[in-house]
């Protein structure tokens, strides 16, 4: 079976964390927004919002035969049922499930740095707001977040090199995610704490090593960081040098 | 088995959409925090966020016998599952879970109507940008979301009484939750949209009516809606009547 992910074509945005899964997963599947031709690019991505039945209520989502899939966590909970991205059994399932809602959550708040007031509106008008929201996102947040991550890892009685058991899953390559977003939109208050999190750093490296995770990040189909994404790097949000 | 729901003792908050669905199962829990004596309270909820393997980010959590399960639409997930409070299908499960994590992430947006700028900081110290942040909401994001729902009930195959599939799932109750909420929080806003959404206004009737909500919703165990939760009424943030 071929996939169909729907996404915004230009972004990593959320869906980076589907595309990282199903290259992990040596899945085969189009990125249909970031195709020309019949049925593709944002028209088909647009089209599918406007569907019937099991319409998701944004992108990115998933089409797997019949079935559509929509939010993010979701579509990661059937990949890794799939593809052996996570552990088979209830209570690993739903530990693994938890993290990437946590992981989500972080996200959402990521996203905020830059439109605390309305995603409608532009990040120039609101500014001001937006400085405010990254302090605390900054002095508070990402400490308590990345924290916790840490913890999980020191505590996780099968070992410190995953997130969830003793076996790499997809909370381990949305958490790499997270942490190149953060390097990219804060790269002065990530560079205060370099050392900080020395789990997390090496289960990033870890996960950007993965020969099929490597050859993605090579390659065309990995969208660059940019300042249309989650992440963004504006430098009035960082903390200083 | 007697379930063990973990959630802050004076506000319905996020723990109030797994309470309906304990409530709706007919099951056994307690609700630790809001008991007093040993291995309950306030510190019981500390403890266990505390505590090693699969600690919760944050409330609620939910121990289910030795499991520990965090995130709300991770508990409904498991609830679900286990009191045949979502379909027992594949995608049926996915469905009625994509539905629950749209509504995890409209509940997030209302929550930041009296907190966009910071989770730490007062309502009253984030007043400005609140009143910025509610005009947009209820301009936009109410009718997106309401519409979405309204749509899913409208177009749902196996007919217009429930969101998902032809009997009632946890999702259901959530919804009958977040309509209950944004009456109490914005009473104006919606009252002037009182017919725009007659499905989910049906199904929240509906909801409301079953006997166990019901009998739910008139005892001491349902915390009524306050300006502490994440659903509050301040008027500055309404429209005007």
């Amino acid at each position: 079976m071929r996939y169909q992910l729907y996404y915004w074509p230009t972004i990593q945005g959320r869906g980076e964390f589907v595309r990282l899964a199903l290259e992990q997963a040596g899945a085969e599947y189009i990125d249909v927004a970031r195709m020309s031709g019949k049925d593709r690019g944002v028209s088909a991505l647009m089209h599918g919002l406007a569907a019937g039945g099991t319409t998701p209520f944004a992108p990115p989502y998933l089409k797997a035969g019949r079935l559509v899939i929509g939010q993010t966590a979701n579509i990661l909970l059937y990949l890794g049922d799939h593809h052996a991205l996570a552990p088979k059994d209830e209570t690993g399932r739903l530990w693994t499930h938890q993290l990437q809602l946590t992981i989500a959550d972080f996200v959402a708040e990521v996203h905020d740095t830059h439109h605390p007031l309305a995603a409608s509106l532009y990040y120039e008008d609101q500014k001001p707001a937006a400085k405010r929201y990254s302090k605390t996102f900054l002095a508070e947040r990402v400490p308590k977040y990345l924290g916790y991550f840490e913890r999980i890892l020191k505590r996780n009685p099968r070992g410190k090199r995953f997130l969830a058991g003793a076996r790499l899953s997809y909370v381990d390559l949305s958490m790499f995610q997270v942490m190149a977003g953060l390097d990219y939109a804060f790269p002065n208050a990530m560079a205060k704490r370099r050392r900080s999190y020395p789990l997390l750093r090496e289960l990033s490296a870890r996960v950007a090593a993965l020969p099929r995770i490597a050859a993605y990040l090579g390659s065309k189909r990995r969208i660059p960081f940019n300042n249309d994404g989650i992440f963004r790097r504006y430098p009035a949000l960082d903390t200083r040098k």
